[in-house]
């Protein structure tokens, strides 16, 4: 099998990732901060040690490293700790479900009111588009760094110092930068972003976090044991525990952990090689007249979307999946994306690439739509 | 190590647990239910797989075995999803801060009212209390199975019989029970239980479940990405997606199926073992006039919690630990049990035995605090 489906979950993993969980699971069952015995300190120091290289790896500070279980949890913690009664947000038309659901909820409960801004191929427009929507009750900016159906990079920068400008908070899904892009929350106009730990940052499924800039107050979704001040009936609202209650993913964490110290460490190789094969893949693919490539390929991660003028996406990814190719057809939980790119009826072919994948692999997925070409027209 | 804190999280794992993680996270890293393609087809079949044991564990359908991060996800989705405005709510005193902070935090947004019962050593009047707490506006009864902290099991079925007949919805926390307790949500009077993966049933950290007895509405406490619907800019309420936003833990609950096969073929072998544990533990502990044993020990889970006169709870832990003995002491997450139970000054030092203690093991325990009460009184 050929995996191009890496933006939906990044596969293989590094080795080092599967030993961490190993180490975890068979060697300390124990539970990260809630004894004081020594293999519960070990698990506390387990969970810490990923809390640090998170934080250095976004440049914050360990104890605003929340951690969750994918991005959409980190996302729905985020927007319903910050947003109260009478807020106003703003949000690009390329935000998947995991955004825009959550905020059409809120609207519905009479909470929250939002807008969505247009993106442009000019960062410019763009950026002028969410200026023209923030008016005096928005609370919040958000934002996906890359659309998780075309690629497109948004100018997130640019966005956020508008932000703080006005004095409006800015959040960012990274979702599909995180891994690739880098991140310094100490400098970059950020006030928190959503990230998942097994895409981009190469860890396992079952984990992501919540990253702040700095430890400005949001309400807890969840409340519960946090083994600390525990007697209190109130869910305290110190950071990390007040907002990390139950039992947390140690092994998971473990193997986050050495994804990001990984992605790291190999970052520009990785982003170098990713863009590589985005390039020939698009330069092969352009030779086909019967596939349309989906928004700014330039400026982009390496993700591709194309469709076909007349057959629906689902029916070119299961031919590549005959080839041996895995893709995702469809809508990729991106109502809003679709909407703005004009597929709600075809969908879209989503090609995305990984650290592991190869020219030959680039390749043999053009020749398979060369195939289907030939076949279906 | 002598590892007797297996209320908290169990240890060691079942190998089958970690052949099951690993053989995901090195073999398939595909998003279960986002794509179409062969390895993620493979990856939701490996949730199906889970979801079919569990749901056949419990006595239910696998479209409504809910997967959650742990234990208080569960029972945060459960309350905040079940409970509306003017709601009442009928608890033990016997509650986890994970079922007590989020029912405080909605009673002081003005949403709930709640009352706790309290439990007795005489089931009969235990099951009066919770009867006298019950009102016209009661929604809802929700308590643990055993205390967390004294291991004392409830009268849940008589709970729920009473739930049953005056048409209120009774909800479970099987933190302490699952994996050793039987449930057929079929026939036991409980609307939905909450589990956690990684205590009695052996899995690995980062897993839990919210399993109903039948397919009524609940709100999602998160909405997002459900691999359904995608171009609906609505939750779609259906199960088991609507309700599992955003990618699983399918490395997490792989584990957690092969932990639940494991407790499930060894159940009797392992409830028989722990109560040897338990009986031989207090026989020894009994010979000890330094201690009080706290709570009803005859009817209870193999968790046991002592006090001493004069030390902290902490000291007794921290003392045990030096002799390479984990145990939890302090509050446990549970400020209305040390209320109930009187021991806010205290806490409790917390033995919980698992499947793979030895007599050797707890007769040790005993010896480490007989040396205590020897050198401290």
């Amino acid at each position: 099998m050929i995996y191009l489906d890496n933006a939906a979950s990044s596969h293989p993993k590094p080795a080092s990732v599967l030993r961490a969980v190993a180490r975890q699971i068979e060697g300390n069952g124990a539970n990260p901060g809630r004894s004081g015995h020594n293999l519960a300190m070990k698990a506390s120091q387990t969970v810490f040690s990923a809390r640090k290289t998170l934080a250095k790896s976004f440049g914050t500070d360990p104890e605003i490293v929340i951690f969750t279980a994918n991005t959409t949890d980190a996302i729905n913690r985020a927007l319903k700790g910050i947003l109260k009664q009478g807020d106003h947000v703003v949000i690009s038309d390329l935000e998947h479900n995991s955004v825009l659901r959550p905020l059409v909820a809120l609207k519905e409960r009479g909470i929250i009111t939002f807008d969505v801004a247009k993106t442009e191929r000019d960062d410019g427009k763009t950026l002028s588009n969410f200026s023209k929507c923030i008016r005096s009750e928005t609370k919040l900016v958000f934002c996906t760094h890359a659309s998780n159906v075309t690629g497109q990079i948004l100018p997130i920068h640019d966005i956020g110092d508008l932000c703080r400008k006005m004095g409006i908070l800015f959040g960012v899904d990274g979702a599909q930068t995180a891994g690739t892009e880098s991140y310094d929350l100490q400098k970059d106009p950020i006030d928190l972003i959503c990230v998942p730990g097994h895409k981009g940052l190469l860890g396992p499924q079952g984990t992501g976090a919540l990253i702040l800039s700095s430890a400005f107050r949001i309400t807890p979704l969840f409340e519960g044991g946090t083994g600390s001040d525990s007697l209190s009936e109130h869910q305290p609202l110190t950071y990390p525990e007040g907002y990390e209650s139950g039992t947390l993913n140690t092994p998971g964490i473990a193997g986050m952990e050495q994804g990001v110290l990984y992605t790291d460490r190999h970052k520009d190789e990785i982003r170098a090689r990713e863009a590589t094969l985005k390039a020939i893949f698009l330069e092969e693919l352009k030779k086909l007249s019967a596939f349309r490539i989906l928004g700014d390929t330039k400026n982009s991660v390496a993700t591709v979307s194309l469709v076909h003028p007349r057959d629906h996406s689902e029916k070119i990814a299961e031919w590549l999946n005959r080839c041996g190719i895995c893709t995702r057809g469809g809508y990729h939980c991106s109502a809003l994306a679709h909407r703005a790119l004009n597929t709600v009826e075809s969908g879209a072919v989503r090609i995305s690439f990984g650290y592991r994948n190869t020219v030959k692999e680039a390749v043999e997925c053009v020749k398979c739509l060369k195939k289907y070409q030939k076949y279906f027209g």
